[in-house]
């Protein structure tokens, strides 16, 4: 099919469900993906930072991006982050990507590497000649170390570069002027959010939708706040979202001393989705660290809480 | 008049206008502030970021304050900020607030000095007890270069050390947590943000009100987009925001090349000031960069464009 | 006495000894002053991040100046911190300083406010210009949150409105750098470094002096080191500083879970110094959090291990 | 032959020629590695920031791996850097670089994920388990965007993990306490630093070599320096320094305005190279900006400057 022009919607960050001794699940990848698709969300998101995609090989990836594409069957497009320091090795990934029948790529500004805006233009430009599909930039600076800068993101909307933007930027000030000169100049363009505790307020602020790593453990939670906000139901819209920001503290059930953000975040969304029986196993990959017994039932009451289990 | 729990509306961080040789002007102090009361702003908070406090010598402070405490003439509080490195330079300086008769403070966390939270929370504590006035917390990372911790500000809203915060943080999805926290525990505690690109936003998630710089150049605007949200209508507070977002591009009139975004924005807001008759003179105190013709020219036609000229 | 160019030699940044009510101890301001003096350092630099600048009023300010300028009595120049946001406070702060009788300022960039290089060298040219006293320029980077850019400085040093760098910016690469052009074009200019722990280091690179927080520990062992290094025996300058750097650990005594950095190094200066008998009392200002025995007894070990106990 | 323990000299940190068209230039890899080895150098360190690692695909990275493995043919210990996010990815690297023939590995902490020194720590654990060769730890704050705190590096030094670390980060205070420790408890871990600017300074402090980036265009320069200073002769090592960091000037030709900091410092390397006859083109992987002309004439004259020219 062809790559929805804008992408709107809920598009998940899939899980990368890994078994006991740290391979794919396929099985867990078929399942959860299943159920993400049933609950209505518009697209899925591979690889990308709730999909453990700095922690996996090539093979991994492959793995993981091939099982969502032949469990979606089109039924929904399946976007693939292609998370590698720089150009040249962004486009070996985007090669294995298409190999897989992903339908878009998402691809961040080089990192590690330090560099300007004209070369964050240019690599965004090769990516997408390179790569031939539709491409979409992914701002997330608590990675990269850089922002996008608004006159990048402009021109390469103006010209056809991208299809659209994840911002994970946080930066809602800048989001919303970005939004403003998009509409004016770029109406195909799609913006996702992946600020998963503001979708009601970036929703009114008028982006096309959202890429929520909560998305993975309350999905149907998302379709109704998107839903509900389609739909002019600003309140609705409101208690759905303080109800999942509410839940989203299951993302600091691990201890910060013992462990980083990530590992807390990554564990708490496995732990989630294992205790709903949406994947067989929470590990995370190495060297994240795992959940301890407490922090699980941390979890356990918080889906309680939210009316999950 | 007792101190509002919480305070709510639109209180303008108000400019501290200048002559051409650097002293306060009182009398454009006055015409600004009685403008402000008149478009039916709820606060006027004086000696913030937009006061240009960081500049003005402890005299000058003192000045602008009382001047808008006697303008204000208690038809509406007035916040005062008390910006100071620690504890006790923030005391003296919330002495010399409270004698020129303001209703509340607001302070920040240590700068220059590097603190832990135990050290925040209680400098805090000291401030409070030793000034004898309500007090808001005042989070800004882009100038104190921390964060106020969620977990402070939950405490110091518990033990009633704190009245409010103004949280400039512009990290919505961490406000959104500390929203939903503060309402359950601390109802009368005043939330107030000073993201002004995302009003309609802050106020869907649950703001009491909000500080805007712009507000100094389009008040009416904000006290509109303020009306529509409490009233629910959420396409009108959006249109609005949109329109305001726009006329925030007179933060960047000025050429980056020449001068700091500090210089660029409080530039902008003199120059729509003083084009729009609410102050005689658009100087920013040294060693700021003035915007120059072009710059000016820039921001007289986003005026027109946004309808205000 | 005219202040030396460039000057040269140890130059401590002084305790500001308080009293357990947090007043000035005066007599401890003597008798430190009186003992460094008497070790054969070169200057005094009151009123830096080491004297708990950012913490005292300005009351406290001039007390701890005027005790130290009355105490020196010219045998020793003086060196003043100035240490304010932007332009106009800092020469308020200059003008206490000149009629306390300080020898020279030292001044920061802008911090809390936001500024551009030009508005930095324009801020060090008014402050030059306003106060009528020699300056130094305080690049702190921990502290004010930008690098003083090296064009900057040069400018500045060819100009004649500043008299001399103290470089705590740790980064020594860039101090290298701009040694290699002042050496050519500027040989007046007074390079001290902050960086006490690599201070043999900096003297073979090339700069006249040493600011070191440790030298109110162990000014004798500052005054050896820099003696050694001028007569090119770098193996015992490396043996000293090797000795300073382990004795440095009495800054990290405090426990990082209970307090910040800050706290933990004046705490650690501060009772060290106490327990040499050179202060009455370890009190730190508020919010800092004080050590507790378990610190203390660690600081007197380190005393102990290094030979000054 | 065994791994030197500790390794001690002169390590350049070997550029990667390329092709105009962007392969791998194998007779330049060749030439580059048959020049330094006859300057002297200690060893060779390939696929590190200046190799442009983070640029070459795993292709691209193997082949200059393995050709300088087989242009060294054993006459110094080839070092092999395994620049990935985090640990399996990085053990793919590692079983390249095993397969080409390399000595020893140097990895840094994970980047783009987010850990906890726990996390790190364990990463160098299971990467060194592994991959079966010498690791060294690679601390590049500006790259990775953390530090390697120092309990983490003495642990895995203490353990036998990390044979040694090159220590890319500036802090040259943190370093010589970090020595201090390393000496009394490690004293065959190799500790080299690549800091190329105070390498005089570095050695004085007691570190083992030097990986300078700057070593590709003058490796004799490093290694009269360094020669100076085993020798005790500080100020030739110093006259030896300062002319190289005169020379590092060449890292600035590029224009900032067109370009980011690491074109402009590989850019000047690989033109100097070429200017020198080390290598054949001086063409950087995309997206980097070349120099223009008029920077090469800079490059030009500062070799000039420099006696290589």
């Amino acid at each position: 099919m062809p790559f929805p022009a804008p992408l709107r919607g809920v598009v998940p960050p899939v899980l990368t469900p890994l078994t006991p001794t740290g391979r794919v699940d396929t099985a867990s990848v078929r399942r959860l993906t299943e159920h993400l698709i049933g609950a209505g969300v518009h697209g899925l998101f591979l690889l990308g930072s709730s999909g453990e995609a700095a922690y996996l090989t090539d093979t991994q990836r492959l793995t993981a991006l091939e099982t969502a594409v032949d469990s979606a069957a089109g039924r929904v497009p399946v976007l693939a982050g292609v998370i590698e320091t720089t150009t040249a090795r962004v486009l070996d990934r985007a090669a294995d990507a298409a190999r897989a029948g992903a339908d878009a790529l998402v691809a961040t500004a080089p990192f590690y590497a330090r560099t300007h805006p004209v070369e964050i233009a240019d690599h965004f430009r090769r990516v997408r000649e390179g790569a031939g599909l539709p491409l979409l930039a992914y701002d997330i600076p608590v990675a990269v170390h850089t922002r996008l800068p608004r006159d990048v993101v402009l021109g390469l909307a103006a010209d056809g570069t991208l299809a659209g933007l994840k911002d994970s930027s946080g930066d809602e000030g800048a989001l919303r002027r970005l939004l403003i000169e998009l509409r004016r100049h770029a109406p195909d363009f799609s913006v996702l959010t992946g600020s998963e505790l503001t979708v009601d307020c970036a929703l009114l602020a008028g982006v096309d939708g959202v890429v929520p790593g909560l998305g993975n453990v309350d999905a149907r939670g998302y379709v109704r706040l998107y839903t509900a906000a389609r739909s002019g139901d600003w309140a609705a819209a409101k208690a759905e979202q303080d109800r999942l920001a509410a839940l989203f503290a299951l993302t600091e059930a691990g201890d910060p001393a013992l462990m980083g953000p990530g590992s807390a975040a990554l564990g708490g969304f496995k732990a989630a989705a294992h205790l709903l029986g949406l994947i067989d196993c929470a590990a995370t990959a190495a060297p994240q660290v795992p959940l301890d017994a407490t922090a699980v039932a941390r979890v356990r009451d918080l889906l309680t809480e939210a009316g999950l289990l």
